[in-house]
């Protein structure tokens, strides 16, 4: 048994090992039938990869976690924008997706996806009448309001259309959207609960501020205070006799410490499904520098192609392979003593002058990436490995739905 | 005739005018015929958008200049990635387009755009397999090399595939991809000349680092001595008697430096069609601070949908609408004295603090975009609107093609 295993697993390697030209790695790569077929070293480059082990690690971990802490799980889909991600995670125990646009939620539901949470408010032109739109083919989502006047708007609509839909009120509790915590949503609420078309689901409060604060007992503190406004929020609704029995919020970056706080429900992380740079360096719960509940399953495969010296190399992912949004460069993790920056809209320049090892003309390099969602926005496909083997193309089916 | 032109030019006014819905303009959309059916006012947000009256004059005063100058004119695609403005500059008189990655130029060429021009090296799996294969469908495009061992590849699958390929050399005048102007060029191009598969057309010289450089003095002497060196390179390979009548090189912000210096025969600029902040800031030929040879072409049209404080407002667009590399924020140009900051991946705040003029929830913003290249790389079409009226939607053909 043992030996049929080694076999049956080398298999794909012999396989892919022969030469292959871009005649027929194309061909596969548009079929879709991948598995078995392809490496990760016959990928064209730049290339989105995701590591299959460290995704169902980090799923997994997630689930548990807040199974164990007796919290809902819906992850934020802005971050993988893909419905075969969505499905892993409601298969795993998630009760739906966030989505923050409209137009990403759409796709989810045309996908199948289900248990949508609409995280900012519909407003603006046409906001509220696909708000409605959607709610009629899945009357489980809910949508967040932090205004008298959209809310009135929604109901309206809702009405027009025959319909009742799920709301929330939507906390500002990190100087975002959202409604002042305390009475002035409280004012909301008594709002909402009056239009006849609305169901009050309960509140949302993402404080995002928080996420990346650097470690750990700074960042509890700053949660515990965010979403203590919340919590205080619920409270005072239930002193009125409105029910609220659902209050979401939460990130990778507090998951472990909103699941401890008592009237939080929900969590609503996105991150720890690929993980990057940024969430790294926020500090671990013991102490450490690094952030590594989550495994890095997110990397760009690129590879060197000019090398004007012996001191760098030219890689062809640039500024339209990653997001530049944060303050320091994709990292070639593999390649110690390597440093990226950019080199332009195609290019990125890889200093070789502390590098432990020699990079030529032609070889791959494996970059993490700084901020996984706007990253990941950036590509149609995403290339789902598992070792060395490819084993699926998904479709980053959200990917532009920014309306 | 007056009043009937009069009568038709408000005709779509008054037809967008009444109220529209999003399943309305949906449709409208989806059909993409557009023209005579909707306002800009219509669009949903965030969308990208092109006035058409300065995209055209754009292209109009860099192809007049040029054609006084006698150089040719090939812009880069890898600004806008749309066939139909590659197209419009070819009736403008362009020789072709200029191309970053093989993919960007496979679908210029899908939508049958000619006389192309990839302006980095062929290299790794793949890349020269995909060059012959677009040399044989258009045998004008030309391709670059920076490398001995590269050139002798090409030739091998140029001679295995019976083709001829053009080949020019591309000069490291910047600091990122290409061989050492001067004997270093000379030798590989000696090199070239002898491979019975490649034709050599010239020599490549982009000096990006040059673009950019704040006043026009400095600018001119940045680019004059970089361009000096491809210049000098020509003039060695003539001496060895190497025929060399094709040197391209320039950028928006130096076709009127560029175009002026003896032995360059062609200017490759790109931003020029939208242009953005990053280049209007890079001062004029008179000594102003603002650059503006070419007009603003390109926005952001976004909404205001959250307003938790009189002091600023939330808008639809953020790190998905925008690309981050330039250290300045999109500016809401026509609401002087706010100021955009990013608020995470999908929203936009704009401090109204010191706004000469009220924002309310629901109101449009429109945004100049930083860094055109990377931005319009987000967004699979582009409106084309002349004024207020929307006169056509455009793909953006080769977005995401990085490979």
């Amino acid at each position: 048994m043992v030996t049929r295993r080694i076999l049956l697993s080398t298999a794909p390697a012999v396989l892919a090992g022969a030469p292959r030209t871009w005649a027929e790695v194309e061909k596969i790569l548009a079929s879709g039938n991948v598995k078995g077929k392809l490496l990760k070293e016959d990928l064209p480059t730049p290339s989105l990869v995701v590591d299959l082990d460290a995704l169902e690690s980090n799923i997994s971990t997630m689930t548990g976690y807040l199974k164990q802490q007796g919290r809902a799980f819906r992850p934020h889909a802005k971050t993988h924008k893909c419905a075969e991600i969505a499905h892993r995670c409601l298969k795993a125990g998630a009760v739906g997706a966030c989505a923050a646009k409209i137009g990403e939620a759409e796709v989810l539901a045309d996908r199948g996806v289900g248990g949508l949470l609409l995280t900012t408010a519909m407003v603006g032109r046409y906001r509220i009448e696909r708000a409605v739109r959607l709610a009629a083919r899945k009357p489980d989502t809910i949508f967040v309001v932090d205004n008298a006047q959209n809310t009135t708007d929604l109901n309206e609509a809702a009405r027009a259309a025959g319909k009742k839909i799920n709301v929330a009120v939507d906390l500002a509790v990190a100087g975002r959207t959202g409604i002042t915590p305390g009475e002035p949503a409280a004012g909301l609420v008594e709002h909402i609960v009056k239009q006849p078309n609305l169901k009050f689901k309960g509140i949302q409060a993402y404080a995002g501020h928080c996420a990346h604060i650097l470690g750990f007992e700074n960042r509890k503190k700053g949660s515990e205070e965010a979403m203590g406004k919340a919590v205080e929020t619920r409270r005072i609704l239930e002193k009125k006799g409105i029910e609220c029995s659902w209050l979401s919020g939460g990130s990778t970056g507090t998951y472990n410490i909103d699941s401890h706080i008592d009237g939080i429900t929900e969590i609503q992380p996105g991150s720890f499904l690929f993980m990057d740079i940024d969430y790294n360096r926020i500090g671990s719960k013991d102490g450490g520098e690094f952030y590594g509940d989550f495994k890095n399953s997110l990397t760009v495969l690129a590879t060197a192609y000019s090398k004007p010296s012996d001191d760098f190399v030219i890689l062809d992912a640039g500024l339209k392979a990653f997001s530049t949004d944060k303050p320091f460069p994709p990292e070639a993790r593999a390649l110690k003593g390597t440093k990226f920056s950019f080199g332009g809209d195609e290019h990125g320049k890889l200093d070789l002058r502390g590098a432990a090892k020699k990079v030529n003309l032609g070889d791959r390099v494996e970059l993490v990436i700084p901020h996984c969602d706007p990253s990941v926005n950036l590509y149609d496909k995403m290339i789902a490995v598992r070792g060395q083997q490819v084993e699926a193309i998904w479709a980053v089916d959200a990917r532009g739905k920014v309306q």
